[in-house]
């Protein structure tokens, strides 16, 4: 089936924000075995949406319409389409009930437009929204030679839209396309491997795919693979994803990180030194904070991350770690024996197993005599020698070269994890 | 002029990447006046394409397609966009030769699909690509009625996009459409205000706009409003942009951040603690490092932060702070006395004019019987009293917690300043 994504907005198509929800809509189609085959952007614009639905309708399958549902005199999605469609909309009693106890306890009391957002096709079904006051629509057309064509409009603020789509919609093409198969996807990560190289090692299994279907996408650091298979019951489907993942995984071995969907080289570092109940704890000069930061975001690392130092300014490494400031000077603040020094410093002050420590120059100017680009990391573990890398990251901008060494300080914790534990 | 933007690429189409390149197309368009009408996304399907060329050649006078340049044999955006136009494709030499010279010292050699990189349109210009591979190439169409019409192809990679839409594709449309006008943006930055209310105070403006025009951003915890002006000369640009900025200003006083494209509340706080010569450090808990990340993200930032803590597990502000267990055992590690006993020993122990600190809970669980999104952030200044603040952060996933809490404590001192410098 030909699935065609209209975003609505003229936010969107004056470029003010980017097209994420074009983006969700299409991942998530993927995963329950539909393509897109085009995108439309357009503005609140009457003729020009009836255009876009013209176009829509007399090519693709299953419309997807997202945005222009609020209460706005400019919100004129579902009337467009009603209109286009020759369908009648009418209210909501679910939602409308949700909207006037909204309005309740709300100053300035309800406007006629307001109860626009409760509007459904009368011959079709109403997605609920849960966590906003527009309600979904979705318009099911008999067609002449037997087949479905489907008509569906979703909120457009992004929270919304993803909350419909997951929970409403792609129920209920699930159940409308493959009735009564279940559609479930299995995430695999891998890292140090390039998106193009994981194409190229698994392109007959891409050419070859059916059932389970397989997808890849490029992500900050990491590549993931999307593995999902549509079978009548839930075991079944997950099984012949495990089956595939393992195939996949033993052509990627050195590269495998873990499974999940939302799974990062952090998780894997939290996850490993909880598992061995290890500590760690950090000192970052040129990256402020990050590797602490990214760190944390995992939940869960309060029981991994103890804490550590930002040592930005020079000074700070003598008064916080107690580091001689002629030695600094002898060795110049971004040298390997400064690292060593802070990330020894560190294990001693904080008592974790492990340490990390980054000294270098984010740029754009160089800094003590060391190009932008120039970083030294090391790893302290608790009796053993001293670890450390150095980079030279050229010509790439200050907030690149900090998230480069983020991923490199904590591929050397997973080093030792890997070796060690 | 209508414009419209055409995206080629199956990864964009099934929602692998987003597509940012229509988005920056569509917003630096804007910035010289001209207004997208119609945004596509097609993939790489010969005949999709031709129809998709064919619909925008119909209704829009500007068409940019970005994307299916490179070598592989999926890349046919230029000969299809030839054959629709039928117009003949030829190597351009200054490309052919770059490309040539690039290949020079690579193992395999170079393919023939290579050489289509260097393709452009015969009667067309070429837009050469100075940080990849494949050029750029526009068709200026001359219509019956004395209109012109144009066809503009760029490369897909964002980065490559981005530097050939600022440094060929601009220029040239400014030259071609506005002859020896020139085009001049200055931004404004308006904080703690919804862009809904700034469009609104602003209503009467945006709706007389001509010369300047007005564009209302939404970023991350702010407004951006863009002036933009068209004169003869950059001094009457600038003009014209300074005097409608002090109206938007005036307008909204209490709202005001800062001039500048990229200017944000760590911004801020860099620009007048440096002016003010004053230095910074903080002791953060649950944004785990996030507050010192930020700030060192502003260039320059190295003179004003000096460093400081993260104390994320509750004994590291014991043993990194010096603040007695039994202290936080009495009034739980998320209260006022331990974000104000944290903030001072920073204070102390760094030896910086202001030091911030938090304590709370990020979520999703509830910690020490602290609800999630329970925050507290102190702010010790050096002989005076320390002030904390509290917030309550309802409902909110862990990452939108932290960020808050990392904006409050920014406009913590924010405030410190405009009533202290």
């Amino acid at each position: 089936m030909k699935t065609e994504i209209i975003a609505v907005g003229t936010e969107i198509l004056m470029g003010h924000i980017v097209n994420t929800n074009s983006q969700d809509i299409a991942q998530a189609l993927l995963g329950i075995g539909l393509g897109t085959y085009y995108q439309q952007v357009i503005g609140d614009n009457p003729e020009r949406m009836k255009e876009a639905f013209a176009l829509a309708g007399s090519r693709s399958d299953i419309i997807i319409v997202s945005g222009g549902l609020g209460p706005t005199r400019d919100d004129i999605t579902k009337q467009m389409l009603g209109e286009y469609l020759g369908q009648e909309l009418v209210a909501d009693q679910g939602q409308l009930d949700k909207i006037k106890d909204y309005f309740k306890t709300r100053e300035g009391g309800i406007t006629e437009t307001d109860y626009f957002q409760a509007l459904t096709f009368k011959e079709g079904e109403t997605f609920f929204n849960e966590v906003g006051l527009a309600c979904g629509s979705v318009y099911r057309k008999d067609l002449d030679n037997g087949q479905q064509q489907y008509f569906i409009v979703l909120p457009g603020p992004p929270f919304e839209m993803r909350h419909m789509l997951h929970h409403y919609l792609l129920p209920y093409l699930t159940k409308e396309i493959y009735q009564d198969h279940v559609i479930e996807s299995l995430y695999v990560n891998f890292y140090r491997i390039g998106e193009a190289k994981v194409a190229e090692i698994l392109d007959d299994l891409i050419v070859e795919q059916t059932n389970p279907t397989i997808a890849i996408y490029a992500q900050p650091r990491r590549v993931t693979v999307r593995i999902t298979a549509s079978y009548p019951t839930y075991n079944e489907a997950m099984a012949a994803n495990q089956a595939l993942a393992e195939q996949i995984i033993e052509r990627l071995a050195p590269y495998f990180l873990g499974y999940g969907e939302h799974y990062s080289l952090e998780h894997y570092v939290v996850e490993q030194m909880k598992a061995a109940n290890l500590r760690l704890s950090a000192a970052e000069s040129l990256t402020g904070g990050l590797v602490m930061e990214a760190l944390t975001e995992v939940p869960g690392s309060s029981e991994v991350l103890t804490g550590g130092f930002v040592t930005y300014q020079t000074e700070s490494k003598t008064t916080l770690l107690g580091i001689d400031s002629s030695f600094i000077q002898e060795h110049s603040v971004v040298s390997e024996a400064v690292a060593k020094a802070m990330a020894e410093a560190t294990l001693a002050k904080t008592g974790t197993d492990l340490s990390l420590a980054l000294t270098g120059v984010a740029g754009p100017d160089s800094l003590d005599g060391r190009r932008a680009g120039t970083v030294f990391i090391a790893l302290a573990v608790k009796d053993q020698a001293i670890q450390v890398k150095q980079l030279d990251i050229r010509h790439r901008p200050r907030g690149v070269v900090r998230d480069i060494a983020k991923s490199e300080a904590l591929s050397m914790v997973k080093q030792w994890l890997d070796q060690n534990v």
